[in-house]
């Protein structure tokens, strides 16, 4: 699915959320344990409750690699089952030299057939160049993360240039400072285009994402971690949205885990469908014109 | 396997070789793929012939992965067949908010039962705990890697702390500044211990070897990329073996197709057992004592 498409799905259905399938055979509705694959049962359920409310699914690929082999079975007939109108994306957090990454881009773009894959960005270009050489698929790299971990690493500040010592004294105050996760976009934005590459940006602080927007205006980002309960959509459409939406807002918990009892789907669909009148909302409200 | 006993397997063998099982079927010798599982068929072989001259092995997820849910079972299968007396590593590089690393750690500690999973540390602390809480098992996690991308992140200096600005002048001509890989390795050493933290260090330049050596004196380093080509081997452990070895030297290509033919198992174990033979005289020559 290429960014035209993408953004013709998000103009149609009046919605950027993305479903994340964090399936947990502990966490599903009892009574579809009897099933030969209950796994997949819910997943194909979850998605035909929420195929309209949505435009992308995620699936976290730890949760089915904990199940071994039969897991990955699962996440390839899933991606199969959500068909062509929705981005399929593999949330997988690869990332290795590039001899290695060639063949993560082979498991997820071949193999699983998936849209995308999120990517780490430790090991530098040679190790996010070979998913981007994939024709018609994404790469999505991690920026800023929302779990408290991101203020070890991601939120580092940067030496600055030593060059700008000598013409601007703020520099030792502390400001004009770059934290290390600003300095990933700006790179990684250079390996790529708008049209294969996206960011994962946390949702935790919406004033950060005001300032991201600034620096990747046009590039579609993958927010997880908005929670119903947090109240936080309305910030993150109101500083991430752009031209082209450019907003992906995954909900995993909160959807697929709405009910556990056997109204399950129904309860999913219903949760989905408030993400959705709610965006439809901001698709009006902000700069998106459809 | 824990520290005691992987210290003793390398005093009883005298080598700190890490055979890596990047199994490629494209790569493997032709007369193999009449087999039932060509794959499996070959680490068993290499595994068989090399056993003597190593004391770990590591399988590259992303080559198994590429084959699908048939990669995972021969991971499984591969992981079983090595036994008790080689640290297993499933070198997958993975990395996630708690909740998902704590699927993944069930992934390659419980579900494939390897005894090492290497992490990539972006995301932070949170990230990396779920690994670490494993009795038994050890996290190895990305340090300094040997790619040219390595340049582009890990090497990025850190913004000095305002306070010594005012103390050392010198820190802003650039001196007593840390790369960011270094203040990976401090800090992520003070999540675990010596006896199930190791981290991944690249072999390109021996002097970062030195410094990185300093910063993490007691652990276990994982080194990658030393090909026997390349005659680094020497500087690695000369600056980076400690009173317990500390050291597991990787090799993969140069050992498991040093051979096209059917003599590639036999190859395969003159080639390890060259590394061997040297590491027995670096053993000997440098602080370990045995």
């Amino acid at each position: 699915m290429n960014r035209t498409e993408l953004v013709a799905q998000i103009r149609e259905k009046q919605t950027y959320l993305c479903v994340g399938l964090d399936t947990d055979i502990t966490k599903i509705p009892k009574h579809l344990l009897s099933e030969a694959n209950p796994v997949l049962a819910f997943n194909k359920a979850i998605i035909d409750a929420t195929r309209d409310f949505c435009v992308s699914y995620k699936l976290n690929t730890a949760f089915y690699e904990a199940m071994g082999s039969k897991g990955w079975d699962i996440m390839a007939e899933t991606f199969s089952y959500i068909g062509a109108n929705h981005l399929k994306i593999a949330d997988a957090k690869r990332g290795d030299i590039g001899n290695t990454s060639h063949q993560y881009a082979r498991a997820f773009f071949e193999t699983l057939q998936a849209d995308a894959v999120t990517v780490a960005p430790y090991m530098g270009e040679d190790s996010i160049r070979p998913f981007l050489e994939y024709d018609g698929k994404w790469t999505i790299v991690l920026g800023l993360t929302s779990n408290p971990g991101s203020n070890d690493f991601e939120r580092l500040l940067l030496e600055p240039d030593p060059e700008d010592f000598l013409l601007d004294p703020d520099i030792i105050h502390g400001r004009h400072t770059e934290h290390l996760y600003e300095r990933v976009l700006t790179t990684v934005a250079g390996w790529g285009s708008t049209g294969n590459l996206m960011f994962v940006v946390g949702a935790t602080q919406a004033q950060e994402l005001g300032s991201i927007r600034n620096l990747v205006p046009e590039h579609f980002l993958l927010v997880p971690g908005v929670g119903a309960q947090e109240g936080s959509l309305a910030d993150v459409s109101k500083y991430g949205m752009n031209a082209d939406c450019g907003l992906l807002v995954n909900a995993s918990r909160a959807v697929i885990y709405a009910s556990a009892g056997e109204d399950f789907a129904k309860v999913a669909a219903n949760v989905a469908r408030e993400y959705a009148v709610e965006m439809a909302g901001f698709l009006n409200e902000f700069p998106f014109k459809s």
